[in-house]
């Protein structure tokens, strides 16, 4: 394919997009196959000889589109949002059309350069200490990573090669193998399965300890959970706070934790993952005080703030450590550049690396701050205003509401709203999942497209009590209401499951 | 932004696109900026309101395009290619178009499924055994990684897990911290560094074993290195095979170390990720002769076969080992679907994934099977055609030729090929590194771009014996040929420490 073909091709493509996001809020918000369908539509092999372009996006409507559940649909109010914008699609199309790779600076100064600068860009956003961006005089720093599994990984991974040098100098007859077998992790079991994950991965036991009723992890708890292991002789590493977490979207109070993890050498990582975006918004920054006692913080632009996945944001507040922990060099290549041009295969798991900041750069300019804002404050609008026409149907209750997260119930036992959930699956208008909350079953409502409006809440709200009425009907009657729906294919297993997998 | 400004944002970028290619052959290939460019030309914070696309795609131009390397310039031949295809490029604009992340089969059917067949097409492509296919009866089958740094990473955590559990099946004594102490990791001397990097990260002591003079790790050095590690205690867990090693795309015998691994029971991980795309053709198979003794195989489509960064193939023989290391609910699901549909989640570090087989689709559609085989015997035709001329000079010696990459160097002491390197590398014209090769230094020579012709190779060629006059003159002469120019901004040392990280 020439460049002449590609400028056909490639606006087709636009176009096909553009169309897309014209007609999606008509468009079933979940597909309707089942497992296995795509295989029967394409053969064995590869073609032997090239095919045009035209029959491949013929193809892409008839074979992947009906596969495609949307997720910027008005009506996806599943998981937490994936972001999405225009410009931020066009900064991808034209980081895949340079085609560089960033495996040191010298292979694309730009991309190292613009990713030093987004990533100052965006602690200034947020409000974040000084400390923490490339742009301070000291070792602290930014780095975009794929996600926000990968960032408490590398969270971890840099706690542990930091805790066993410390106790190595302290005590040489101590060797590294036994360090690391005692080594121990602290998250709240309101965490993403992500951070189960990094203790898996790395090896290190990740005590999920218990939360108070709005579903915090309390200093008390941690400092508790801290002495017991200790006692039995175990090495606290390393804890994870949430600010925001993924059921609920509750706030570890970082004032209480920090200065635990201070007083007991502890590496603090801040999870802030979707809620972090709101820290544009100087009214919810309370939310994230203490944050100056944390040694790495991310939050993902491609979760709220309009940048498409993958785009994870990471600061580091000494890079050193993090450097340390992942070259095999062993030198801190920092100072090179005075800062200006780290070499960022040594701050992350793989060596090569997409030119993510482009995308980064378009969104933020193209909206500017105040675009980000706008739409923070929207989306929160949004989730208010579902949680006023849930607490105005007594049939309901209204179990949180955090940012563009809605949680509610049925009123009386689990099995009500696991019917109204499966009720509202079927009908497949709406696509919700499940949560719990203190032991209870809840149904959760996320705000996740930007292109959700009022009048989708409403659509929402509506699907939802026609679903309840057929379960608790809003008016006294003797009248019997049949429950002609049957359980089908779209598992409520497979929804249930899910919410533990947002991220 | 709404989708009619999409509409002209997205085109005039493919045209942006288009032009950069057309023109591409007559930039230079090489950046000028000196570290740090760019923050002086952008303000230190985001802007308040949005601006126009029209003003960003400008910036592209005067603020971007100055720092960028170009990996595409029929003169770049430095590390090893980085894939860029026109449909590839299309594919991930439409992956970022429907912007959905596959965090599990229901969050998009069509991405996980599409997913599987590319796979099951690209390991019939290259002839793999039909058991490490999705599409095989047994627990076989392939994903998609971002790198090949991940795929030797998630191979070694794999192997870890799987090794403690048969030790402490066998010893119910045995502790996990005993055991993780203990562990082993065999690869080369010739190893991309990120094959090190696994081992740190992966807290496993990865012994660089030295090569023959073909660069090859041999049977023989590996069984002795495993021998005096069991000798001493420890436990012999994994090894990474190369086919194709950084330096100089040197084979390692499978066929020697295959039964090895086998008698030993340790976790054979092949590493091809640059030289895999070869097997398209089917004159290259030979080389990967024993695969069907390897645990897992890798190759990275985004190196050489025309699918954009990131886009990394990973095979595993028994995917229930690697989805017990890596899945926090520690459930085997291929078997849900009847493996049409794997949770890939529990198949790599994070639970995000993106679109990617989408890009591998088009690529493969629009060029065929054929019209990679003539991509790939072009560029070995090309690397030839150079060791040919180098041959020719008897000034120069070949130092080896495989595959799209040629080594060489002057004849005569190191300072000389150090000279001729650094007056290459003043000159701005080509991209060389440096390499070594039984203790001597090379310069390394990779046909890169997919637009490199045979006038590109003569060019190069004429840019090498330019320089190289000036440090040994072709006819012997009495002149004094001046050396006009002074080392500067473009340090030697960084082009010299960037072969190892070429993934």
């Amino acid at each position: 394919m020439d460049a002449e073909q590609f400028r056909e091709f490639g606006k087709a493509a636009v176009d096909y997009i553009a169309d897309y996001f014209e007609t999606i809020r008509d468009r079933p918000v979940l597909s309707n196959v089942q497992p296995g369908y795509l295989g029967d539509l394409l053969p064995k092999d590869p073609p032997q000889n090239g095919e045009s372009w035209r029959d491949v996006l013929q193809d892409v409507d008839r074979i992947i589109m009906p596969g495609i559940t949307h997720w910027h649909s008005p009506h996806f109010h599943a998981y937490y949002p994936t972001a999405h914008s225009f410009p931020a699609v066009v900064g991808e199309l034209m980081s895949a059309g340079f085609g560089v790779v960033g495996l040191s600076w010298i292979a694309s100064p730009a991309m190292t350069e613009l990713e030093v600068v987004m990533m100052n860009w965006l602690g200034r956003m947020l409000g974040l200490p000084e400390e923490f961006l490339n742009c301070s005089e000291g070792p602290g720093g930014g780095v975009i990573q794929g996600s926000a599994s990968e960032a408490t990984y590398v969270g971890l991974l840099t706690a542990k090669e930091k805790k066993v040098k410390d106790l190595m100098e302290e005590d040489k007859n101590l060797t590294e193998a036994e360090i690391k077998g005692k080594l121990i992790a602290y998250s709240s079991d309101q965490s993403n399965s992500s951070v189960e994950k990094a203790g898996l991965l790395g090896s290190m036991v990740m005590r999920l300890l218990p939360t108070n009723k709005e579903g915090q992890l309390t200093g008390e708890t941690l400092q508790e959970a801290i002495n017991k292991d200790k006692a039995a002789g175990l090495i606290p590493c390393y804890v994870v706070a949430n600010l925001g977490t993924t059921p609920t979207c509750a706030f570890d109070n970082l004032e209480e934790l920090g200065p635990i993890c201070k007083k007991e050498n502890v590496w603090l990582h801040v999870d802030a993952a979707y809620a972090g975006t709101a820290f544009v918004c100087p009214e919810y920054r309370h939310l994230m005080k203490g944050v100056e006692m944390s040694d790495s913080f991310n939050f993902n632009p491609h979760k709220w703030m309009l940048v498409n996945f993958d785009c994870s944001a990471m600061w580091i507040r000494d890079a050193k450590y993090l450097v340390e922990a992942f070259n095999v060099e062993r030198i801190y290549l920092k100072d090179q550049h005075k800062g200006l041009a780290p070499e960022y295969r040594h701050w992350q798991i793989a060596l090569g690396r997409r030119f993510r900041a482009l995308k980064i750069w378009f969104v933020l300019r193209i909206y500017g701050v105040e675009g980000i804002q706008k739409h923070v404050r929207n989306q929160i609008g949004l989730a208010k205003y579902l949680e006023d026409l849930v607490k105005k149907d007594s049939r309901f209750e209204s179990c949180s509401c955090s940012m563009g997260l809605v949680t509610f119930r049925l009123k009386g036992d689990d099995s009500l709203s696991k019917k109204l959930l499966q009720k509202i699956s079927d009908r497949k208008n709406v696509f919700l999942i499940a949560g719990h909350l203190n032991g209870k079953f809840v149904i959760r409502y996320a705000v996740c497209s930007r292109l959700t409006e009022k009048r989708d809440v409403d659509f929402s709200w509506k699907e939802i009590t026609e679903a309840a009425e057929e379960i608790v009907p809003s008016k006294i009657s003797s009248q019997d209401i049949p429950d002609k729906k049957s359980i089908h294919a779209l598992d409520i297993k497979t929804l249930n499951g899910n919410i533990e997998k947002s991220k």
